[in-house]
């Protein structure tokens, strides 16, 4: 059973509305509201060795990604970060452990600027969980919900990168990444950005985590629209790029995932305020393409030649 | 490495101080300040098959006993719940795994009146790991510290009892727990009991998750007291004395741990509010001793004889 079956049909139908939860199962993160002018925004996620980190990797690393992964979905929500919780469960905690286990935790609080506030730590099987909270003032919060017919598509930064690291990680070495490596290893952190996008500029956000198909299928599914893409302005990764060429690299943004970049869409009459977002936050951002009313459709245009996006992947050029 | 080690040597040095983070890593929860009069305060709580509960357990009542667990550190700091987020890992999510983690996820929410507000699901060794989330007036949360000299400790409920059980735990039947299975699989809520606590009766609070002994000294260790328990006040579970006698069932109370009764402190000026908030809330407990001021020292009377309780245990009856 699928992940995404399992929290539609068992999950999804336990989460009541509350009178404080504003949104519960479904979306990057849940919403609860704190007072007259603020939510709290929570997310979660769980990181198992060799499923979602290669075996023998430095805990470092391990542990500054998994927080930069549940904080990306701060970002995607536009709020600002109050603290994490990290439930570790590792097998054989000694001193050399704790110390890289410390050192992650150190560059995940610097890289991701958001304090440690709590955890767990208990003997078993290598598993991370971050637990992600934030504020953001009341209805502001930005959600997969809430693109509209003609709104802009975008993204920010570059796609592929961590999916092409991955397909050869035999460095972990912290102190020698490449800058490949680096896009694995060390997501973006959108948080600046993301804020600014929930200050009326952006109608809906999410973050690539599962490659910019199934990422904007999501947004489709929530609004009930369609997109068109240009695949000309579809920012690969250079470095992807140079490993594996254009149609590889191409193929690794669409399906591969892991990028932790934003996606998210506004109307053409913010493009302005979003390019001096990007600025001022020192976020590149593309735009990659636009809604439409086709109804959850997504087109793929490349000189001229529309190809329709299917479920079952997008494999033909 | 011990948890404790690991926490005070590497973890705590971490968390530091932040506009935000009114307690960090150390006390049963964090509590962080949100807006001019409300705390949201976090637990997280973790648990891994064979380690934290058989192998083979029903994870209906595996996941409740874990929302359970992870409530109950809400209920020791006074808070009203507003959420928890469960992250599981399982070797193999088939539709009758989904079954029984949906009716666990259902008695959780029902029993430990807490909205589940996200989570996350991967497929790994079966690990479960709960964070939970609630709100208490700006500085109303209650700690492990602030016990102060002649004040009473009292208990909630009886312990020894999940101990007991543990020892012999070969029923999960759901349908059919006995009432000693039930201590164990069916941590107490004492949510309402522990709000009252917090409208300015208790000094200190902890939930009983160590054993008594080990508990007591977290109260001892952060107020820099000495406590005197009455043996014979020792509310020990009447199935667990049943089962293994006297001598025993007072070491399961003690030694034994995962009770999740609440520990606190309060002035004897109190004991009729104490009582009262007994009786509303439906809360048997029980005055089990008192601080004094023999620095971290722990004496147990009884029948006019005094032993002091070592680090190293106590079981010299």
């Amino acid at each position: 059973m699928k992940e995404f079956s399992f929290i539609k049909e068992f999950m999804k139908p336990l989460s009541v509305s509350d009178e404080h939860v504003v949104l519960g199962i479904g979306d990057d993160a849940a919403v609860i509201r704190l007072g007259e002018n603020e939510e709290l925004v929570v997310s979660t996620d769980t990181q198992v060795e060799s499923r979602h980190f290669p075996v023998g990797a430095d805990y470092a690393l391990v542990v500054a990604r998994a927080i930069g992964c549940a904080v990306s979905d701060l970002a995607a929500m536009g709020a600002q970060p109050l603290g994490f919780t990290l439930s570790l469960s590792c097998p054989n905690l000694n001193v050399e452990l704790a110390r890289r286990i410390a050192e992650g935790v150190a560059m995940g609080i610097e890289r991701y600027q958001t304090p440690i506030i709590g955890g767990d730590t208990v003997q078993g099987p290598f598993t991370i969980s971050v637990t992600v909270m934030g504020r953001v003032e009341a209805g502001q919060a930005l959600r997969r919900t809430g693109a509209q017919d003609d709104d802009d598509l975008w993204v920010t930064g570059t796609l592929g990168g961590s999916a092409a690291a991955l397909e050869e990680i035999d460095n972990t070495d912290i102190g020698n990444l490449s800058a490949l490596d680096q896009a694995y290893w060390q997501p973006p952190c959108r948080l600046e950005f993301g804020q600014g996008l929930a200050r009326g500029i952006a109608t809906s956000c999410l973050d690539l985590s599962d490659g910019l198909a199934g990422d904007v299928r999501h947004i489709l599914q929530s609004s009930g629209l369609g997109a068109e893409i240009d695949r000309g302005r579809i920012p690969i990764n250079p470095l992807a790029l140079g490993r594996v060429g254009r149609d590889a690299s191409f193929e690794l943004a669409f399906q591969g995932g892991d990028d932790y970049e934003l996606l998210f869409t506004a109307p053409a009459s913010k493009r302005q305020e979003v390019e001096s977002l990007s600025l001022t936050s020192n976020t590149p951002v593309t735009r990659i393409g636009r809604l439409n009313l086709n109804r959850e459709i997504l087109l793929i245009v490349d000189d001229g030649n529309a190809t329709i996006c299917t479920n079952s992947g997008y494999g033909h050029f």
